[in-house]
């Protein structure tokens, strides 16, 4: 991604402005978390963690940007001086992606001084609370279809370009197969998909001429059925089958993009079986998601694979989730807000996770704690080390898929889940209220 | 923006290849339309035509890139060469971006030689679905909030850094006042607001303190009162107000962003009123959207101003919006595909739009049909003249406000409103009929 160091709030920069005129640059942590899961998630897959690594290592401001803010007439040559100086210092820790996460644990935290800390708040909760919820949706439609291929057909109803590039990867890590998106294919290395579009057919004479063309030129072909009459296009498919073979050539599958799917395939894999083409595989797409693809399959749709988009790709049953880059730790000593609803619980901390009698929950405290279990909480990037353990796409797939098989069914449920459960320390607790009180004291000495 | 060509699904490139072997290169025109609006939408705000401008004149395919598609082994050098040395040659018509749109009606055609055409689908698709739908949901928001200050506080829940600009340049046209996000300001030229974080009060050792500190670097300030309690938070900020009158400053507003807005608010409103503060501004924020500021104002919510986010930068209620990139014309010929609830209108079109007794219609026909009314479909870019008719940013905001004014309350319910009608001319309907019985007979033939 080519991103500006620009994509930031107004208030990140005047903020920053006001810390660095009173020296407060002191090293603060700040963390993402998930405040709330939404209905019908029983788990968040988490994932964005190598493209925000990549945002804090190109943290820098052009010349042109500065003169931008300049003419704003809101910052001072001191400020502007330091943003034209600015780069990342400090350290990231994060969970590992394609980690089974849940509300209220720290996802992600940058321990770094204040000012740059804060510039970084809303861009790197836009990239993980988008690449989270992407995974997150992509898992749940890979929980319902369990061997099927699955697609990425998201690029043309996703939320900008680079959205797409997001949606490839972060459904590839939540267990989806490849994506037709070229992009994300090239600057990944994962495998890409396509078929043909209903232009296509429209541009020959008719559709046999179509489908000869493009078995002519290509191997392992999907044809696209459904462009005049479903039925007629099955036929027509069939006939190019047979034609083919002697070339060596074999029809791959059959793609319905239209119609009532489950009619549709279950007549399409009839006339095929007829013909005695079992091999050839049936392909669904068309408005799809883990609701009507769930549907389907308890239905015995004979689907093979399903091409996905809009409702992937925009996490359509709940387009965002409740997520917070929330200041925990300022100068060593732990802050919190009291805001209804909004709480927050202070200082970098430490992560566990436990499997109890079938249900999962996490454990928290406070950074040096000593709790048994691995830390989950990493440190994987310090502006003097670089990267120190960032996964591949493939790596976290890799931990996704073995971390999805070992979650416990009742979570995987699409509608009315089990929740992940969250636990703090006594010692976490302990600060909690030990920084209300002094919160209180504060207040009465105004 | 920095956009790859590569941006595209991988059967647009294996359609192409086939069209380019097989000479298919005559002119085609493709369309964008929105097949139907979806429930609570009266009507859609059409917006995208700039950045996909932009991505039209910026179509190239770099070294790197063609060494990717050929790492593929799917793509033959013939076509490989075509890519390297292909630049967009065509034509493109658009409505102006502003206009209130319907279902049907095309928003956007592409005529260039059918590669070209097929290969910038789904960018396109992608560009002008997303401004589109967010474009639409601004003016939602703006259509219950006469007179109130509208800010986009999006960037960090959209669906990536590309989104937030797509969402600051959409919901400016859509009725919005201005932005957080700098990108946005600074490549748009668009206003820019601010307030602070809650971050920014826990930096401080009390909440005077870091409200004093941020006055005596600002002028116009908005206090953000709800970090502990926002009574107290109040309280603080008239503190602060009276203190810094003695400077000449003044404050300009508070900021509420958590509890329940209307309850707070009211009582806000009575405290500041109560202390000589009336010109005092409110501002609201924390997951608003059309729905909940409906509710606030029609309950006589005292707030001046409201910062929306997530609900506005993902169009929360329905995050998509059903488009389509369709092939209508080939070699001067119509076409049309006859897909289940997937039909399609042949030719590139001329589009009326007419008043009668309150109600809105419009009109498309065969392009070269001579109808009564202004063309609302020009040509708006040509690769040889460049540029012809894109409007700015402003100019489409202006465009906006004019329709909206104009339009029908009928259709500016937010929720059940009636929707905009749309009629074919006898000659386009006569020419469908024509066409279906051509492939009718085509098919007999097969």
């Amino acid at each position: 991604m080519n991103w500006s160091s620009l994509a930031v709030d107004l208030y990140e920069l005047t903020m920053a402005q006001v810390y660095v005129k009173e020296g407060f640059t002191g090293n603060a942590v700040f963390e993402i978390y998930i405040r709330e899961l939404p209905k019908n998630r029983g788990y968040a897959v988490y994932a964005g963690l190598a493209p925000a690594i990549e945002f804090v290592k190109n943290l820098r401001f052009k010349q042109d940007e500065i003169a931008y803010l300049e003419s704003l007439k809101i910052f001072k040559p001191y400020f502007l001086d330091f943003l034209s100086n600015l780069k990342f210092e400090g350290k990231i820790y994060s969970l590992k992606e394609g980690t089974i996460v849940t509300h209220t644990i720290p996802l992600f935290a940058v321990e770094a001084p204040l000012p740059i800390a804060q510039i970084l708040e809303s861009s790197l909760l836009n990239i993980i609370t988008f690449e989270t919820l992407i995974a997150t949706k992509a898992s749940r439609i890979r929980g319902v279809s369990p061997g099927k291929l699955l697609v990425d057909f998201g690029l043309r109803r996703v939320h900008g370009i680079e959205a797409g590039y997001h949606v490839a990867r972060a459904s590839f890590i939540g267990g989806f197969d490849g994506t037709s998106n070229l992009l994300a294919g090239k600057e990944l290395g994962i495998p890409v998909y396509g078929t043909m579009a209903h232009s296509y057919i429209l541009a020959f004479k008719n559709e046999v001429e179509a489908f000869k063309k493009y078995a002519e030129e290509y191997e392992n072909i999907v044809l696209l059925v459904d462009t005049f009459d479903i039925k007629r296009g099955i036929e027509n498919a069939i006939e190019v089958a047979e034609e083919i073979k002697n070339a060596g050539k074999s029809l791959r599958g059959i793609r319905i993009d239209s119609g009532n799917l489950l009619k549709e395939a279950q007549r399409a894999r009839k006339i095929l079986d007829r013909s005695g083409l079992k091999d050839v595989k049936i392909m669904l797409s068309g408005g799809l998601d883990e609701y009507s693809i769930q549907k389907l399959l308890k239905k015995k749709a004979p689907a093979d694979a399903f091409g996905i988009g809009t409702k992937l790709g925009t996490s359509a049953d709940i387009p965002y989730l409740d997520t917070a880059y929330k200041l925990v730790e300022f100068m060593g000593k732990g802050v919190l807000k009291t805001s209804e609803k909004k709480e927050t619980i202070p200082y970098l901390k430490t992560v566990r996770r436990f499997t109890e009698k079938g249900r999962i929950h996490y454990l928290i405290g406070k950074r040096g704690e000593e709790l048994e279990g691995e830390e989950m909480l990493k440190e994987v990037y310090n502006s003097e080390k670089g990267e120190i353990e960032i996964p591949s796409v493939y790596d976290a797939k890799k931990n996704f898929e073995e971390e999805f098989e070992a979650l416990p069914r009742i979570y995987k449920k699409i509608e009315k889940p089990a929740k992940i459960g969250v636990r703090l320390t006594s010692l976490l607790r302990g600060e909690i209220r030990r920084i209300k009180r002094e919160i209180e004291n504060g207040r009465n000495k105004n």
